[in-house]
């Protein structure tokens, strides 16, 4: 994924040229918190922040030029740079958002913070039973059926608490990955145990079929 | 994860009898694009964004309480809500951040999105070959390099390219959890293919110990 999939290309942008009282009122009715100053063939040349402009207001400057960064202190990223590097900036960075420039430094849109949040939640999101139908799928000869009754077995194992496969199964219908990494303790221990449960139903399936 | 662990304690607060030029400066110098408004005691009464005090600047107003959002417009958690919650608020209502109360609606802290961002993306920042070792760790008399082998092995199967044992193990020492979801096309794909992996080394052990 690179950055030019994330960014939002129905950005607002400004001229060094304009008046702050007028900028302060586009981005007021906009709701947003910085944007790119671009030239008339809109490259980048600077950014400007809403606490720039109650500077600018409280010090009676006139022009966006006044107050604005310069592009020399603006984070920015290429649009083929890949899509975490606007993950690792804006992360250590504390940036709320960023601008992302194509070969000519021409501004194609600019990514928030909000919007990487909304991207990575998207992973979080998704329920666990959904890993649970790739090993189904993944392991030939296993079904469905066989996969909630190792898991409820392995749960009952680590836990001590009795399950039913079909309780087991409404659980990681309902929960999501996030949820699970967080409950079994991180991202290895959650896969550790599904490969167990992969590893336990070949096991019980070699053992049926040696019956 | 608790919405209390995630939160910046050294946070600003003004209150709703302060001047909005005085708050202008200290969210200028602090770098703070919202800040929560409170009584005496802390207790959550409303909400200031630097937009607000753009507006609040140019139109001549005098105090925060003229221009501050209303307790019942903000977005607000609760200590104990999990944190997952903030992660949903904040891409669903696009915040850059919100405030967290205790039982007595204290604003004991502040969220904030590039704060998510860090959080959610250290879970990215995992190396592949650390879900290696947890693989490893639990298919008990599976080593590392019956691993690696069946790794190569199915990577040469599926993309057709010839690898080394030697450079897959040093392709997963080098790539992150978040490169590898994105490279295999999403969270499932990827966990299905540590599926085979698993599936493989095994039946390649067991054919092994048939000989």
């Amino acid at each position: 994924m690179k950055t030019k999939e994330m960014i939002d290309k129905e950005f607002i942008y400004v001229s060094k040229d304009d008046k702050i009282d007028e900028v302060s009122i586009i981005m007021e009715n906009s709701k947003k918190l910085a944007i790119p100053v671009v030239t008339d063939d809109l490259k980048l040349i600077g950014w400007v922040t809403s606490l720039n402009i109650t500077r600018g207001l409280r010090e009676n400057k006139e022009f966006i030029s006044e107050i604005m960064g310069q592009k020399e202190e603006v984070f920015y990223l290429h649009e083929n740079d890949p899509a975490r590097l606007a993950v690792i900036e804006t992360s250590k960075h504390k940036l709320m958002s960023l601008p992302v420039l194509d070969d000519n430094d021409v501004v194609i849109g600019v990514i928030r913070s909000f919007d990487i949040v909304d991207t990575l939640s998207s992973l979080y999101e998704i329920k666990v039973c959904k890993l649970y139908e790739a090993m189904e799928n993944e392991l030939k000869g296993v079904n469905w059926e066989e996969l909630m009754e190792a898991s409820a077995l392995l749960h009952r194992r680590t836990t001590g608490k009795k399950t039913s496969p079909k309780d087991y199964e409404k659980n990681i219908r309902s929960s999501t990955f996030g949820e699970a990494i967080w409950a079994t303790g991180g991202l290895e221990k959650f896969f550790a145990g599904l490969i167990t449960v992969g590893e336990l139903v070949i096991a019980r399936k070699v053992g049926k079929s040696k019956k």
